[in-house]
């Protein structure tokens, strides 16, 4: 980090919200693998008085399947503490009326099992990954044409994640070649909403000024975080990329190598 | 026609550029089918003292084979009256240096045969079809992200095209993608880049205002030949939906039932 003093992040600090892929793990083959000392930082933070939140984009699993996957990794994590996309989803469905055809992976799908599919009226798009075939792409964007007021809803904005050894497209990027093929705009559910964010803050019963967002995707959890009011701060770890650092619009409160190092620095100036 | 007389395009209009696909042709298996009237409607238009150019976004065969195509439907058409993107691209990569990494369909591959594509520094992205997949993405995606300034070629901007009996997503759709995923803006090479449209008014050595686009893409055909100063009239055939007719910012200078009746009335103008 190059300042070593955080400006608004000591004693007055209420609550933490951690981003997971990336911060706690990386993915790939066999469920990925957790990050140095992720495991231990989520401990210490749990042991502390901070509230804690975990915020992720994740939709190619619902969130049972999710937990249970980080779980086996070594993460001390419930269910109820983590916000995904999917959930948030089908209320906003529910609310409004809406049917979607979903263009989401398959481990997504036990999330929409409540919803009405017939005869859709929108589109939602999760990170499909190889579910995005351009047979696949080709049919959401009929739907979406034959519609006379074209609907789409993007689980998440990413722009791309670490995937393995090399970044792969996040759903983010399928988001904006539907939106320039119907002339619209999505409405993204999931970070870097501020609905979504402040529905993580409600549940933490936290005004934004005391807490911290925690994340490797600069624009998505750091920005993000940052419009809702929060303090945001990068690790080096994930999708994180040294040009990240000199970003034309979105700077971090802070930047530091790994979870491990940010719950250190937390915790140090608390006391 | 909403108004039968059409201003600026009677006796001093000296040529007329055609689009192909949804004006002279809609695709589909087997190469497709020539719409009703066009045949007799390009004959028209040889046999009068208009200079004649086509004008296609195509990018999945070679121009020979192109124009192979077309004449088995019955179309008296030679590939030096065809203006397509990929021999603009390979004009622009070598007087540029650019060494492309290509996603575009098979049947186009040839065009780029002269073109060294070691070592790439930057993408081309074409109208790849079946070949846009999650992985073929994630390639182009890789080489542009891992280039220290990633540059993006796209021959054409097109949203979709008429497919059989649907529409399909076009390759804009996919720039915007990458355009996204990499944080950059693409270089089109194709309509309605205006360099494009110069390169044919100066073969016809025509001002732009002597000249009329002919097309069934109202922002790639009709707006992007007005923003050069020519008239640009749509068809309702191929892409065109009802919609166009309200469209927020292009108007085109007149929209016909097909090619059959826009040639009529230009030649009775000249009469």
């Amino acid at each position: 980090m190059a300042d070593t003093d955080w400006p608004g992040c000591g004693k007055s600090l209420k609550g933490v919200i951690l981003d997971m892929c990336g911060v706690l793990y990386d993915s790939g083959e066999g469920g990925g693998v957790a990050i140095t000392g992720s495991i231990e930082a989520v401990n210490k933070l749990k042991a502390s008085d901070l509230e804690l939140r975990f915020c992720t984009n994740e939709t190619q699993l619902n969130r049972e399947a999710f937990v249970d996957k980080l779980k086996r990794l070594g993460f001390d994590i419930s269910v109820s503490e983590v916000f995904s996309p999917a959930p948030a989803a089908v209320a906003v469905l529910k609310e409004r009326g809406f049917r979607p055809h979903l263009l989401v992976y398959d481990g997504l799908l036990p999330e929409f099992d409540s919803v009405d599919k017939t005869n859709p009226n929108c589109v939602v798009i999760g990170d499909a990954a190889e579910k995005f075939t351009y047979q696949n792409l080709n049919e959401a964007f009929r739907v979406l044409i034959g519609l006379e007021k074209p609907v789409l809803f993007s689980l998440g904005g990413g722009r791309y994640y670490k995937e393995g050894d090399g970044l792969a497209l996040d759903v983010g990027a399928y988001m904006k070649a539907l939106e320039y093929a119907c002339d619209l705009k999505a409405e993204v559910v999931g970070k870097p909403s501020p609905t979504f964010f402040q529905s993580v803050l409600n549940d933490m019963g936290l005004q934004p000024h005391e807490a911290l967002m925690i994340g490797d995707d600069l624009v998505n959890d750091v920005g993000g975080a940052q419009n809702c009011g929060m303090k945001g701060l990068q690790v080096r770890t994930g999708k994180y990329r040294s040009s990240d650092e000199r970003h034309s619009t979105v700077t971090a409160d802070g930047t530091v190598d790994d979870l491990a190092q940010a719950v250190d620095m937390i915790l140090k100036q608390r006391h």
